[in-house]
């Protein structure tokens, strides 16, 4: 955890105003660069120390051998872990013979901005050396958001007083040493080296490029850099390299009132079937277009893109700072993971780390793509597109499983399945719900029908007929999905999960009308009007397991019936629980890791009334223990629907900074992008009570008394809505797009380019407040000064 | 499968007249010897061809690393796996240079008879080497029943009709060369060159002995050999060796009407604390008394030690010459495996092979204990004390856990827990249960009081504890043990499993009645009459669920409800259901795959009505395909008891031909001792109606229509019956002890010194034969000619 207040809190930036070498690892996933496509960690200019060095290109993976104690039918050979790619950022400084290393020497000054309306971090330094020169340096770093491929670097040293030597090394290096990762020695193994040279060529006209191949997973890796060197007339450069390096050498000495002055622009491409010329080529053509644009050219593109971004996109929260910051940090993650994945999956840490082996998990489809859907919609298409593209693989595996349609993975890079542990993996079917409906939502908020036919309908039928063959009727009648494992996963593998079943009603219902809307393009896929009746008559036959004597849903059949966790016994450093406690305890008492039935009454909120969610919520905060970054948002959600606006306050805030508190102590792994996006799901969905679907959206705003006003932004249907709140009342402007029919507290009516104004109703008598298992309360947010 | 006739069938012996290459694994499992210490494979004694080497001596295991693709709190990080120490049996020939190998030159004949009274492996060959040097050679093996660490053969060579030149090499060899297993090659990756050589000093007054010590887990194995030849004036001797091999060399010319005759007699010890000399000084010490007994002397005792034996065991069968063999042969195996296991395990397959790794399960307290507590108790006195001495680490595991008192091992050697999936794991706490009612069923049959105090006492204490920890009570009071594995392995992990309940019922109501009994030794151990009526009032609320819909019994919560398997739908060659899908389907589906619910029918009787019982076996029998070999002997008890009397016969012959006929496929990695066990009790428990119990003994014999007459002695209480079944009666006698009450039908009478003759009630009109899944009935037991 970030104990010390290691960033300013500024509304547009997030500033390190001196180097924290306790939280360095984190601070690199804090300041990661990425557009989806190329992921650079925040690593220092010159390499070392690091905590986790990290280039990250999207899917590109290494196979390692899964290797289990005891075998089974279904279980996967092989593990999928992102590769730690060629670096192109690093640029090694000598002052006077003296290399420069923030831990030796004296640092009078260090400095660290992510800047997040201009895309760019920002790093400055006043140093002296052991052997007293000084230096001042000025970097600054982005990653393209408008040239997929490339990413820069400006670089500037400066003597302080006195004349300085200096050489500066810029390099591409391949297969860097990594840290033992400790806890799974399998995976650092397979990682040795795992990129093999195919070509490292020495520098033509300025511009190097080395090629690797990883070695078991055959993808091809082409770096190439290029550099211009502003310094004075003495200044010497030189090129060479050896295996996995290559290395330009800038030399030149600096008098008071001199400075050298390198950009560096660097491009990546892969490729699993290119050829190396190809590949070669395709990073020299990235760069030339680069070259093009130049420094300014690229900073400007940079700034553009991102004023279009924030124009639609942007929340202004009033009266907490910290939280303002942190939700356009999240926002910025957000856009920096998808805007050019492009057909790639989003990972749960985007290209910020190689946490969870840069696996794409549900998170994915139920909490970042809401977030993009209504802001930034693209990218939610794209992730989309790309599980399409994985259908065949899914199809495989249902077929593997004697099931029907398909069985997308639980974790992936490249679409195939690779949880070793199938209770919490493979058990985890909600996962194909969860992508059908980011489908319908995608369709309901852009109403883009191309994307319907082409994308959504097989996504819908192949998800629908896994339901038909996953589940079951019994006498009654009543159709239930037995021996399978919701979101929490301290249960597992049981029967008639809420969440699982009500989002399996809802993907046969959606996949049903799709049919329906259109019936030539299902008939390819052989299904038919008969099938979408009975996909519908399934939809209606699910059951629902409600526990009459305790007036609750029960999570799945019998949850409500076991023994409650001892909380009371359980040590504060036994959390999270599943690293001191065994499955087999977890899974059969009542204890939640994360929101389920919760996320349940978020996600699919009309299959339970008011008084429902009321007791519901209170009776599973007091078992759940947030040992998930994927709850206390859904949890935020829940507490503000119910009137318990305060708490859902104090969980936004947990939502929100998770990483820039470190607040599950992975943060060095690589940010949370489903609670950053949970952040901006605790303020709209939670505080701006929004909810869409079927063509309408509704508003039931209520602050708590900590936010004076809550403003955002967001798109749909065409349209480009603000909703402005108040204390008070609300304020609805449409700023783009034809007249919108909408919903104020279940008031409806249409608005038009006139700014409408409502009251926000009078919040409800807070009863008392609900509770947590002890110790496992959200940290209070403070009422700020001033 | 053993598909042609490979054994003659004979009343007291197996008999292989002709070797068959094709089963050469399997045969070395029928035909190994062993007293429960030392296990020697029945491999030729020259060595090759063969299919698993095997020299095992109980506990001695090595260690592996158990590396989990994905690891949790509570798995094991340590494997056992049961070691090939140095063979001793090893005796090599070269006839006129040519070495005798079975696979070259013309074998007459090639006879191996096991002798079922004689304890001895006999083998007889008549063959000519390819250089047509023709002899005869005897060799007759055994493992001694009288002298714990030695093993001894007798080998004799003679010429046919012209003079040979004999040479005979007779070995201690050490890490012999293990074919590869296969499905797991990290298992056969430790066991590579398990034993490191400590010493192999030459022979020292013929008598040679070698010292190794395990690589990972310690243990010293020494190993000693002396020889006595008789030959002709120009045999000559020779001793020498190399790093793992020590070697006697004998070389004569024999005309035809001499012979060579080796007597070779060899010791084993091991120990995880004693030194080498010392451990050498015990083998040759074991040769010793061995020399002294000679060859004959040692004969002769195996028999006496047999003859004891079957006074008290024997069973005869008329009508099903099959099964009368089997059940000999499978008695003869349980004696071999416990008789002198003294305080150690009895694996599962015994020390007959290296399968489920030379682990001990369940199946030992479950199927082979109640069968030697009834015929020769002493060995399961000694594996219950064994359990006693690893009650330390049981207790350790349960604190693990979270839980009070001790969780035995799912699988062990050393009585740490060694199990890599825990649902068919760690999660089986039914084992408990089944050691408790191991204790209680010794205590009931022996009268033992000094055993129930001392070893029976913290047994029933510590197990009942565990229950009691593992349970809770729900808001009516009930008792539920959720989130448990039963001994169904296609179902885990699910609530109030019937077995596991009834059977902690009486372990807790077992261990309350101890405590009461010896309260002294319980204050000792912390317990108090008042815990007494604690687990007695738990006893009395455990839950049992009923499906009153269906009216039987479920399984476990919720078992009755799930969809059927489709059977119709599955291939004859995708059994074992395990290896053609996955276990999320089979868990979540009504599919059995061993006698579960049934299983609690034969062990807690009193709970079922015969209503109940003919309506749930009619219903399991329905849904269990028997991919265990511990089902069928179960299935034939609950189908006498219900009257199904040839049913109850199939199974029979499938339990009791398990490894004669290799049914299960794996008869090669060791014969299938619960199996064999149940072969006993489906002929006594089963046909005889056996059932005992709180000082009481009862029977309800009842033929099916080919078995003529059913003949078994058994122990009880001092007393040694013999029970004499007929189609019509039942006569009993008393051969040793005081008058004994017990109960014909329910027709309760003391039987003194004078036989007593009871009509078997006329068998009820058998109902229309119970289904079971198509493809999954037992192979119909044949009338037999003559």
């Amino acid at each position: 955890m970030i104990k010390h207040p290691a960033f300013i809190v500024e509304p547009w930036s997030v500033r390190e105003c001196r180097l924290h070498m306790d939280v360095l690892a984190q601070t690199e996933s804090v300041f990661a660069l990425s557009n989806g496509h190329v992921g650079l960690r925040g690593n220092l200019d010159e390499g070392e120390p690091h905590g986790l060095p990290g280039t990250y290109l999207n899917s590109v993976y290494e196979l390692r051998p899964l290797s289990h104690a005891e075998t089974a039918y279904g279980y996967p050979e092989s593990g999928q872990t992102v590769v730690n790619v060629t670096n192109g950022k690093l640029i090694r400084l000598l002052v006077d013979d003296e290399p420069f290393d923030v831990r030796y020497g004296t640092l009078h000054e260090h400095e660290r901005i992510l800047d997040l309306r201009a895309g760019t971090l920002t790093r400055k330094v006043h140093w002296t050396s052991p052997t007293k020169g000084e230096i001042r340096l000025t970097s600054t770093r982005l990653v393209s958001f408008t040239h997929r491929a490339v990413a820069a670097i400006r670089y500037e040293v400066e003597p302080v007083d006195h004349p300085v030597k200096v050489v500066v090394q810029s390099e591409l290096v391949a297969n860097e040493t990594l840290p033992e990762s400790g806890s799974d020695p399998r995976a650092a193994a397979a990682l040795e080296d795992p990129l093999v040279l195919e070509e490292n060529l020495p520098a033509l006209d300025g511009v190097a490029v080395m090629v690797h191949i990883t070695r078991a997973s055959r993808l091809r890796v082409a770096a190439g850099m290029w550099h211009d060197v502003d310094g004075p007339e003495n200044t010497q450069v030189d090129a060479g390299g050896r295996e996995h390096v290559s290395r330009v050498t800038i030399a030149t000495s600096l008098e008071p009132g001199q400075r050298l002055r390198l950009t560096k622009l660097f491009a990546y491409g892969w490729s699993a079937q290119r050829s190396r010329p190809a590949m070669h080529d395709q990073v020299v053509a990235a760069l030339a277009a680069a070259r093009l644009a130049g420094w300014d050219g690229l900073c400007a593109e940079q700034r553009r893109f991102l004023d279009d971004f924030w124009e639609g996109a942007d929340v202004e929260v009033e009266g907490d700072t910290e939280v303002q910051q942190a939700v356009r940090f999240g926002l910025f993650h957000l856009l920096q993971a998808g805007c050019r994945a492009e057909q790639r999956p989003i990972p749960g840490k985007g290209l910020t780390g190689s946490g969870y082996d840069g696996h794409v998990f549900w998170d994915t489809e139920a909490f970042v793509l809401p977030v993009l859907t209504y802001t930034h919609p693209q990218p939610a298409a794209d992730v989309l597109t790309w599980r399409k593209s994985i259908l065949p693989l899914a199809e495989r595996r249902a077929a593997q499983f004697g099931l029907e349609g398909a069985a997308f993975p639980w974790r992936t890079i490249n679409g195939e399945a690779c949880s070793a542990y199938w209770p919490a993996g493979a058990a985890a079917f909600h996962i194909n719900a969860d992508i059908a409906d980011a489908v319908t939502r995608y369709v309901d908020a852009t109403g883009d029908v191309a994307f319907e036919r082409d994308i959504g309908l097989p996504l819908l039928v192949a998800t629908a007929r896994l339901w038909r063959s996953l589940g079951h009727h019994d006498v009654d009648g009543r159709f239930h999905i037995d021996g399978v494992t919701g979101p929490d996963e301290y249960s597992a593998i049981a029967d008639d999960n809420v969440y699982t079943n009500l989002m399996a009603q809802r993907n046969l219902r959606s996949a049903a009308e799709v049919i329906i809307r259109h019936p030539d393009r299902a008939e390819q896929l052989g299904v038919t009007l008969e099938d979408a009746a009975i996909w519908r008559n399934i939809a209606t036959a699910i059951f629902i397991p409600y526990d009459e004597h305790l007036g609750v849903h029960s999570q799945s059949e019998g949850f409500t019936r076991h023994a409650v966790w001892d909380f009371a016994a359980t040590k504060p450093d036994q959390y999270p629980l599943l690293l001191h406690f065994p499955y087999f305890d977890l899974y059969r008492k009542q204890v939640v890791k994360q929101a389920d039935l919760v996320l349940a009454m978020h996600t699919c909120g009309d299959a339970f009334t008011s008084e429902q969610k009321a007791r519901n919520f209170a009776y599973y905060e007091a078992l759940t223990v947030r040992d998930s970054s994927l709850s206390a948002c859904t949890q935020a959600v829940l507490a503000a629907e119910v009137g318990q606006l305060e708490l859902a306050h104090d969980y936004l805030g947990e939502a929100a900074l998770v990483d820039l508190r470190d607040l599950q102590h992975n943060t060095r792994d690589g940010v949370h992008m489903a609670s950053l996006a949970g952040s901006w799901i605790a303020l709209v969905d939670g505080f701006g009570g929004m909810r869409a679907g079927g063509g309408r959206i509704q508003f039931a705003p209520r602050l708590p008394s900590g936010i004076t006003r809550l403003s955002f932004r967001l798109r749909y249907r065409g349209r480009l809505l603000q909703v402005d709140i108040a204390q008070r009342t609300t304020t609805y402007h449409l700023l783009e797009g034809p007249p919108l029919p909408l919903a104020h507290h279940g008031e409806e009516f249409t608005l038009d380019e006139h700014p409408a104004t409502r009251q926000n109703p009078a919040p409800p008598t807070p009863g008392p407040r609900i509770r947590q298992p002890p110790g496992r309360e959200p940290t209070p947010r403070r009422p700020e000064i001033g």
